[in-house]
């Protein structure tokens, strides 16, 4: 364990969109100093954190020059390259740490983790090869969807199967690239929970909220999620107890469907999260906070939720209809971003939510 | 009225310290720019907004330069010289406006104006010589104590008199400015309230806070404040009959004594203010997101408190102590200020507050 890092000191982060944005200001909060890496110009971490490495993550020099320049090393996207984080980790120490990293890179290292934990998982297949994906239809049936085991988010790099005739098609649509079959869940809705854990091994979650999905972008996070106090509480032992298994020091999201016979995890996320987005208006310490705290050594806050909110992401041009985002209940997330291409997230909204 | 700013626009904003910072931070979420005008370097708002003119207030091309550039002037502090406000509004529209600014500025005219309004303040009289405080003293009386009209803050450019033999000494410290004698309230504590107005003309204000000052500087606010329904209703509807008098636009601070004859205004700040930090924990809507909306022409927020709070300001080197800043029930806000000079304002601390 570290000594927490005193106030005024650095925290470097990689990747400069959103949660860069949102983490860099709660570090602001804190007394803390940000600098970016970030190989896109006018990212929006840039507009408020102290400094950014404008560089490629094959640039060599340039990561060891960052590293040197901050006092730990956190990330707000899980797919940065092995070769960037052995320069980076032989400087500063990362948190979350690469073991976390690893696990949520790879679905398939993912699933099998979860399932040595005794975690309920889809059921799951490794495909990388046509004979590979023949077995795997073979045992885990149609419906179905295939999605590659590294570098998917938002729904991209997904198929589905409707029926084992599917299968090549949606193979093919891999290129190649090792994937998993994903049984089908028959889950009633979706759910995630918000983790932290310190570095002295305190462990904090924030109430969990539902999820709806459109067009494979989340759209709202609604607290509290419909669950009873059973799932609830189970929702939150599981996070604990993978933070715990992979001595996580940082926020982690991970994601839950509900079915009758109980949870089953979809995914990790080792860093803050979208779905965690409600935590900046309903909780005294919101996750990006929480994240800060835990990398830089200090104890965890209170993230105990004193509010119902839904959050709702703005994607596009959504943003662009200011008279229906500037309300009276709704606390207003924009990320600053100038260009506003159809699927991109371009900012969200939290909205005090008065149950029916 | 102004339509209201697009976003991506720019708000300029006067003066860099640590209110200028959380506007800068309220602005950025609100997917607004911030351009800051400060003489000092590495101040407090540079370190979050898009850009600095790192300027004096005499430079007469800089303000013209600095109003060109952004959409919308405000202010975090009210002793803006004259002469810049000539050149700035020139260019751009600035909020809260000149009268707002100009009746804040002088003690004298801010309780000339209350009274016209048929608001109750502190017994005063103006003094600008040997005669005027002698007639003073007559009028006023013992206890009392001497203000300078302008350039006042934290206690600074005050003196008191316990009896009618103080007056020449008072009246020296004061090295000639123009002051105002102000007679000895009995009151039993300090509230202040936040208002807000839109550009449209709507009102908002925050509950009521209980202040404590410590060595002339405020050391809590508390949440919510000893105040009875009547007094309660008073304290905002005086906030709005002054907001609405001076067609003002933006987030005023109001600073009222508690008397078992009523309310008594103390003092107007034309800004957000210290005894209003702790909306970033208690509210959906904080004090600098509102102002950022009303200087914007955006619709103002919901400001309902949804928790207890107190606040409480960490004073110079009280902000070494990171083990007691940094505890679960308290969120943290530092202004990345290097130097913790006695009785320098280092950062705040919002602290959920369980009544007794």
């Amino acid at each position: 364990m570290n000594d927490p890092l005193p106030i005024g000191a650095t925290i470097g982060i990689l990747g400069g969109g959103q949660l860069g944005r949102m983490l860099a200001v709660a570090a602001a909060r804190l007394g803390l100093k940000t600098c970016i890496f970030e190989p896109g110009g006018d990212c929006p971490a840039s507009h408020v954190a102290n400094y950014h490495f404008q560089a490629d993550y094959d640039d060599a020099e340039a990561l060891a020059k960052f590293a040197a320049s901050v006092d730990v090393i956190t990330y707000e996207f899980e797919n940065i390259p092995t070769s960037a984080l052995d320069i980076l980790e032989a400087h500063k120490p990362i948190h979350p740490n690469r073991r976390a990293l690893a696990t949520s890179q790879d679905r398939l290292t993912e699933k099998t983790f979860l399932q040595s934990l005794g975690l309920a998982t889809a059921p799951f297949a490794n495909v990388e090869s046509d004979d590979d994906m023949q077995a795997a239809v073979a045992e885990i049936g149609t419906p179905s969807i295939l999605k590659t085991r590294r570098f998917g988010y938002d729904g991209k790099g997904q198929a589905r199967l409707k029926a084992s005739d599917d299968a090549a098609t949606a193979w093919q649509s891999m290129q190649d690239a090792a994937s998993v079959l994903e049984g089908f869940v028959d889950f009633s809705h979706e759910v995630s929970v918000i983790g932290a854990r310190a570095q002295d091994g305190a462990v904090s979650c924030f109430d969990p909220g539902e999820n709806i999905h459109r067009d494979g972008i989340l759209h709202t996070t609604t607290v509290p999620a419909r669950l009873t106090p059973a799932q609830r509480s189970d929702a939150v032992l599981i996070a604990a107890r993978i933070m715990t298994e992979l001595d996580y020091v940082g926020v982690m999201g991970l994601e839950l469907f509900v079915t009758p016979g109980g949870l089953i995890v979809n995914e990790i996320a080792p860093r803050v999260h979208n779905s965690g987005h409600w935590t900046q208006n309903g909780c005294l310490i919101d996750q990006f906070e929480q994240h800060i705290r835990a990398v830089a050594g200090w104890p965890l806050g209170n993230g105990a939720r004193h509010s119902d909110i839904v959050m709702e992401n703005l994607i596009g041009n959504d943003v662009e209809q200011l008279a229906q985002i500037a309300q009276s209940d709704t606390a207003i997330h924009l990320y600053g971003k100038s260009d506003a291409k159809p699927g991109r997230k371009m900012g969200h909204i939290n909205r005090i939510y008065t149950k029916p």
